[in-house]
């Protein structure tokens, strides 16, 4: 009973309202969070790497990992497949540490009743408006003028279920979206579900008390 | 939409183990919670103000208000009858203010199980141990060994029910179980249910979107 069982933290929000560097900002503040790295089926972009941006897999090998049931959620986003392979994520929890999923409300809502969905934490973050969205998006100079507005479809859908997290930010300010996100997983990790060691503490309480009397 | 309700945040522990200092500071700390002073038919202590530490009632009076449906608890402990008086606690929370509660794992279920179960927070306060909660009873130089004798059984039967809070804080530090109830209502007042006015913030989020296309 002792092992506390890790959290599956996850993060979602439209593209370009800051969840990136979020990720990065609480794997740094706590180094013993593990990150779920997603497999897909798109082409590696220059510079990234198989196990570390995604795991890059063709479309057949893809597909018998959700039928073997390897895949904890999976989607297909602009025609490629995304998932988030399971083995990983139950080990390290097993292990006692947070797992950090940046994955969309499709891929939320598929871990929430996955088998794992209790150990769920979810927060989803708003940007500020959607004109500084937009402007996020093109400061990135990645993306066409028609991909920009796939984006932005895809971004009102995604906003659209705000109401499915357990937690909603809104970041107009980096370092105070950070403050508060650091509040949130401090404090879940307090819960009772989450201090297994709390049963020995009482025991010994209790044995305490038999010696008094 | 727009006014957040307030949160019933319950404090309950075993005599001695630290919660009324916490309770106080809590309250130091934001000036905006309200406590909710309890209604007795014990008799005043010297210095003890109707209304401050306790609304004094007869038997009586208490037994009429209990049956009014005024209390969103009450007990009977060691002969005299205790209780939560429903309207201020209604009107605060209503105000968006929260609502410190002082009361034992009787009290804690009866709010839980009222009409406003599901704004509370619950968190329970333990000793670090059985010898130093004796230590505290005993330097409060107020009571004799049989009163004593009583509220150690009494503390027993306190602690048995911690299972049943949303977070249990062990009290080996004051400052550190301080950060700690800090962290635990910060963060419960970013929960989606207390923030009303994010329904706002998406309507205007999706004008913004209206107005791109």
């Amino acid at each position: 009973m002792d092992q506390r069982r890790g959290l599956l933290i996850i993060l979602s929000s439209p593209s370009g309202a800051g969840k990136s560097t979020l990720a990065s900002r609480l794997r740094a503040w706590d180094t013993s969070i593990r990150f779920s790295v997603s497999a897909t089926t798109r082409a590696p972009r220059p510079g990234e790497e198989h196990g570390r941006e995604y795991y890059f897999h063709s479309r057949e090998e893809f597909e018998s990992m959700v039928a073997r049931g390897d895949m904890l959620e999976h989607a297909e986003v602009f025609g490629n497949f995304y998932g988030s392979p399971k083995g990983p994520v139950a080990a390290a929890i097993d292990a006692g540490q947070d797992v950090l999923f940046d994955i969309d409300w499709q891929g939320g809502q598929q871990v929430r009743n996955s088998s794992l969905g209790k150990h769920v934490l979810s927060i989803f973050i708003l940007p500020p408006s959607i004109a500084e969205l937009e402007r996020r998006l093109r400061s990135r100079g990645q993306d066409s003028d028609d991909v920009i507005d796939a984006r932005m479809t895809k971004s009102r859908d995604e906003i659209s279920h705000w109401p499915e997290y357990d937690f909603v930010l809104v970041n107009d300010n980096l370092d105070d979206t950070f403050a508060r996100l650091q509040t949130i997983v401090s404090a879940e990790r307090l819960r009772l579900s989450q201090q297994p060691a709390l049963v020995d503490t009482v025991r010994n309480l209790n044995k305490e008390f038999e010696e008094r009397t």
